[in-house]
């Protein structure tokens, strides 16, 4: 199936059957997914946690407003970015590119110096925002692999971020949470919304054109 | 290919050849990808700017850091996310959704009411750190969809939102630019990168397990 086909086919999965449990080589392409997706001068501002522990799990619900799909899933995702841009974080990612591909280290220096002196001079707010922003793309690539396996997903943001990064202690590892991505399998007898039909923006209203 | 196999083959090419244009068929393959990506509760929160335009090309490369992709490419696209939420943007997509569903209108009341109540407190800026971020999913699922379709597409961060906010009036719009995304075939033969190594955070660090 094309990716077209498997977006149609997803949907926000609102009931999981508690029983099914999605292959771990299934998950382990969704993750490959996320750490392939394209990020901002290539840094992978985030990470990908994989929660299976029911007894975790179940510490998430009310955290995520009490939303029972957490602990019925399969796997839970947390998509987590970096709390700001440090010096060593970039000279880190770089170092490794440049030893990955035969490269002198500092082949790069002159951007690299160029997107310390913008993200160094910001708050650690700032910074966040930004770093936010990649784990949305991580997110997406996913989610469209998790379609194209057939495995059920939910794109969550509705959780207590500072709850959850306590829980899972992200503190000490320079991280924020981001977004939730439940996996596994629906319960298309109890889902409210697995029949109704995906309505999406006309595309004369969502794409505008210059000709 | 499966989309890890179209993740592998992309790269976020550096040179176009200007003389290849991308077939139309393709570019609303690419543009009904982000218009099917999911958004936080369903409100689509960006639209995307559609430029092929030469003489608008042109007068974007300023804008963009002086990268002359954006006037090589052959389709450039521009993903804008609300300015801002409203009482009737959340309104129109809530009616939009219920009649299409065949539901009465007001049937996802008390749910709109909540995200209201959430999102019309909040100050424009606040507003719009969320809406952004929307965007990014519908933009990497339109990177996944060029990649299926072999398009070359290069993702971009690097440009000046508010310059380009006035090129285009996005402002009478309600819309505010967040990513650029040049579509075309890659100048293989003048591409820096093209022929580098792909280098991602290794599996270990990339993934944190709570079993």
């Amino acid at each position: 199936m094309t990716l077209l086909e498997n977006l149609q086919w997803r949907y926000a999965t609102k009931q999981y059957d508690p029983n099914r449990k999605v292959a771990q080589e299934d998950v382990d392409k969704i993750l490959e997914a996320a750490r392939f997706a394209p990020t901002s001068s290539g840094l992978q501002q985030f990470r990908v946690l994989v929660i299976t522990n029911q007894e975790l799990k179940e510490k998430i619900v009310p955290i995520a407003w009490d939303q029972q799909i957490v602990a019925d899933c399969s796997h839970l995702l947390v998509f987590a970015a970096w709390d700001r841009y440090t010096e060593e974080r970039i000279d880190t990612i770089y170092d490794y590119t440049t030893d990955e591909r035969g490269l002198p280290r500092g082949r790069f220096g002159s951007y690299t110096d160029k997107i310390k002196a913008l993200y160094l001079q910001q708050t650690a707010e700032e910074n966040f925002v930004h770093t936010a922003r990649q784990a949305y793309i991580g997110f997406a690539m996913a989610i469209a692999q998790a379609a194209e396996l057939k495995v059920d997903a939910t794109p969550m943001e509705g959780f207590s971020p500072d709850e959850l990064d306590e829980l899972l202690d992200l503190k000490s590892k320079g991280l924020k949470s981001v977004l939730l991505l439940p996996l596994g399998y629906r319960d298309a007898t109890n889902d409210w919304l697995v029949n109704m039909k995906k309505v999406r923006n006309p595309k004369e209203e969502f794409v505008i054109e210059y000709k």
